[in-house]
């Protein structure tokens, strides 16, 4: 079994569905990936938080062996984000972002985490991504996720980047605005060109694509009856994926194919409820049981 | 095997899409659907198209063994069809639509075809779809499609068709319109008490989902490289679908999907050219090949 190393933000959302509003609840990119890694592998983690982050949410963190050395409480108000979903969850608008200690924040990657086996690289400014890269010892493994905003305008620090990363997650759109590729399959060519050597485009709702050089694999998204949050879906999908590869110890293209189902798997808990709501409780008995109904409803 | 009577429109289209432009070419979802079925099992078409109607496309249509004692040859101009898509393919335009006489087509089922085993209805006035009904005896199988204009403005004699439907096709925006819900596993729900059994809901690019009372398949679609022309898609894939269910002869969950998965296939080919440009070359081996690449594609 392999360990891993996650760097991005763990947050307080305040947020609004169709399924009713949530304020200042445990979010934040790391927070999701953690979680949702750590049914499968031991996960360490860098963020920072302000000296008003609940202490619940610690605890919470803790109780799932999540190793937080590289927790900084800083002084000043924990990073803050409120968005609102339309009745069919197609749309998302930012209500506001308060960066509060995120805005300085200078990722420290502790002694004790410098030699971890996989690196994960939650979405966070693509220029403090590359200062953790040179903060630690060469991973096996270096997976990383980014948004739109940082396409928009940090694109050469953001290639730059890419020329480290073995496996890079992003999302339908932004394959398209990365490239200027409206067709995936080229969209996906374009990218491993930059670097990676899996490309894995998320669309939501509609599954997931991974791309490698000579091969694609193709997986839909588990149906559900009743979708209250989808925040934080990518990040929970991300933490499923490289937890479930860190436990194979081995990346290949079977381990690789059932990574991206478990991660499928895990992002169905984190929509079902808001925050972590649901995601924090789910057992390994949870997570194979959906992961048989998966296969079920896939399978030909 | 079993053989399959297919009722719907034979058409003349122009279609402009970032690939190009083709005016009155051969189109219309009885003539994708049957080319599609031709090669899994026998098909006869009810149809009608006007003197002007170039006899190539006879032809074409009597090569691939496809039964034409029910294509009435009625006095005026074929049904013309024009429409642009947007450079994303996201959107599509209808420039025109001339019924011609298609506006007065009462469909005529032929002596010699009242006893076929499968009825497919392709996407016409609901109204005409239960007088086809009416005139044959009871088929093994009844298949429906329809589309948005239909739910808006006949949804009572579309229900009154359903009550009699056993597998209905509807693409994702028409499961919600004809339902009121956005979610579709609750749409689905809704469709099924309306009679039939199974219950498709087309995704185009992302692929198809299936539902019965006690079942649900996901399946992503075909990845393609280049996509000139998704006029037909829909109907090739119920074709290859209800094609294949032809073939096996019995209906039942493992034949359904695998149906499903044939469906996806054909359809690859019809939006790979304008019109019926590769749908009506391809042989027995291409199906074969790009099968084997969809369940590479797939497969976890």
């Amino acid at each position: 079994m392999s360990n891993i190393l996650v760097v991005g933000s763990v947050a307080l959302d305040s947020v609004k569905t169709p399924f009713g509003e949530r304020k200042e609840v445990l979010g934040g990119s790391a927070t999701f990936f953690s979680v949702a890694a750590s049914h499968f592998a031991p996960v360490a983690l860098v963020a920072v938080v302000g000296e008003d982050f609940p202490k619940k949410h610690i605890e919470l963190l803790k109780n799932k062996k999540i190793d937080l050395a590289g927790l900084e409480v800083a002084k000043g108000e924990t990073f803050r984000w409120s968005g609102e979903y339309s009745f069919d969850f197609n749309n998302r608008t930012t209500i506001f972002t308060h960066l509060n200690v995120f805005a300085d924040f200078k990722p420290k990657v502790p002694q004790s985490y410098q030699n971890k086996d996989i690196l994960f690289l939650a979405n966070i400014d693509p220029q403090l991504q590359l200062d953790v890269l040179r903060q630690v010892n060469k991973p096996k493994l270096i997976a990383c996720d980014t948004m739109n905003l940082w396409i928009e305008v940090k694109p050469k620090i953001l290639k730059d980047l890419l020329k480290h990363v073995d496996i890079f997650f992003l999302n339908e759109p932004e394959a398209r605005q990365l490239t200027g590729k409206s067709n995936l399959v080229k969209a996906a060519e374009d990218i491993l060109k930059m670097g990676p050597s899996r490309v894995i485009i998320k669309k939501g709702e509609h599954g997931a694509l991974m791309f490698s050089r000579n091969s694609v694999f193709c997986v839909p998204a588990f149906l559900l009856e009743t979708v209250v949050d989808p925040t934080g879906a990518g990040d929970t999908f991300a933490g499923g994926m490289i937890g479930y590869l860190a436990k194979c110890g081995k990346v290949n293209e079977t381990n690789l194919r059932r990574a991206i189902v478990y991660g499928s798997v895990m992002a169905t808990f984190a929509v079902e409820a808001f925050s972590l709501g649901k995601l924090a409780k789910v057992t390994k008995a949870d997570i194979n049981a959906r992961l048989t109904q998966f296969e079920r409803f896939t399978c030909f």
